[in-house]
């Protein structure tokens, strides 16, 4: 696939077979249309054709979090949501707003929630010309196994901001001290909108809306630091020539499919991709849907 | 105004005012009613209450830019276009295609064609901290006399590309070699959608609506090299802590409107501005739009 290629196919949804989801006045996601059947059933919503809310009896956060958890557990027995993952992600009217309610990390798509992630470009600079960390993820994962990702990414789920979550996974992923994880620096966020189910995603656990927030942070590591992963995520690392990865990104889908778009980023910022790329404007606006 | 409010007003624009205009299939702007209207007079255009046509007839690049530049002649005479300017704007049905027509600069705004410009964050690393060049635009300068300015800045008009018209313009703007000039590297493009009028940009010689396309550059200049400006657009140039010029974008209307939005980009993607600004997500969207 090619630059272009990847950015459209995590921006290719159909709002149309989706309701609004609110939490008061404010619509924090997006539900299918058969989810928000099933989901009249449950006391926790009040479903209507135009959209589902979640009850109004459910004042407080600590309550709305425990009706949503009870009715992720039922989805999972349902077979509908593939199951309980040990993370809960914040809902918010909007990203930096107070917090709603939480809600299990497997449920997060099928309410069409937006998700917060870190994704940190470790790169180093040799004689040779830059090159890039990057990992190969475990053959395990429940997304994107064996795939290509970069040095350290995770998601923002346990109430920890940006920074934080980027020390702490640059700790759990690639083995590397505070001290240097700190010396990272945020350098933008890209964002998309992309249409999960059967057909779209390749996946079919995968179901829903995913929306996310990434990120990104730039890091020059020390020629004498190697990652070495501490939680089983990545299977091993490479450094490999930045004009190799984009050759990667622009011709395969070796990457991880949202890692290709840390990396289209990456390479706009430093001048890899230049204007002159018939597609530079597409890519610059379309990391920003 | 704040980093946010900045960004606001450079987008605020309602579409309902104007109609497109299109040569041939493609929409290539926007023109106000009143001067739709207005063009009824002239031969070269198909005015419905729908949007304005450039007359089929003009099938020739070159017959549509003639036609074009006596229409610009004739308005300028009406005081719609304050007066014609030197360079002429290319006209196409998307960044990158092919040029259908060329158009005035003059112009640009009142049929609401996108135009394309480079700007360049010139950076001097101290130990004292990272430092800016600003200029100061000439008193003479028809848009934003006496404002903050980037290093150096200009419009593509003349069949040159954005690396080309850098390097012509630092040479002009800031008397830089070519060979330093060729070390600047592409750090992406900001977009936006302004409408002009007297009420609106406060300035009532503009008028239609502005949609700019800026490719920013970065450039490490050494600490040996003081920029001279050759042809008098900027009045002086002075080398700024970066934390100075983010204080005064986030509290001033000292910079020229638009070089907000590239400094805000610039601070963005080296790490100045970070995630914990509330608007940090608004922002980043905000300069692509």
């Amino acid at each position: 696939m090619s630059f272009l290629d990847h950015v459209t196919r995590l921006n290719r949804h159909d709002l149309r077979g989706f309701r609004p989801f609110a939490i008061g006045d404010a619509v924090v996601g997006h539900v299918r249309h058969a989810l928000a059947e099933r989901l009249k059933d449950f006391s926790a919503f009040q479903v209507t054709g135009e959209r589902v809310l979640l009850s109004p009896a459910l004042s407080e956060v600590e309550a709305r979090t425990e009706a949503m958890a009870e009715v992720a557990e039922t989805l999972v027995a349902d077979g509908i949501v593939p199951k309980i993952r040990l993370e809960e992600y914040p809902v918010m009217a909007r990203p930096g707003g107070s917090i709603l309610m939480r809600i299990n990390r497997a449920a997060v798509p099928h309410f069409g929630i937006i998700a917060f992630g870190v994704h940190l470009n470790g790169y180093v600079r040799r004689p040779d010309g830059p090159h890039l960390w990057i990992g190969r993820r475990s053959r395990t994962k429940n997304v994107a196994p064996g795939k290509l990702d970069n040095m350290v990414a995770g998601g923002m789920g346990d109430g920890l901001g940006p920074r934080e979550t980027l020390i702490k996974e640059c700790g759990e992923e690639a083995g590397m001290p505070p001290a240097l994880a700190r010396r990272a620096h945020p350098a933008g966020a890209i964002t998309y909108t992309m249409e999960l189910g059967p057909e779209l995603a390749g996946d079919s656990r995968q179901e829903g809306l995913r929306r996310d927030v990434l990120y990104c942070y730039d890091l020059e590591v020390p020629a004498d630091f190697t990652p070495v992963c501490q939680d089983g995520e990545l299977e091993d690392f490479r450094l490999m020539p930045v004009a190799e990865a984009m050759r990667l990104v622009d011709t395969t889908d070796d990457f991880k499919f949202n890692v290709n778009l840390v990396i289209i980023d990456f390479l706009i910022r430093h001048g890899h991709l230049d204007p002159d790329h018939p597609d530079y404007l597409a890519l610059v606006s379309g990391l920003h849907r």
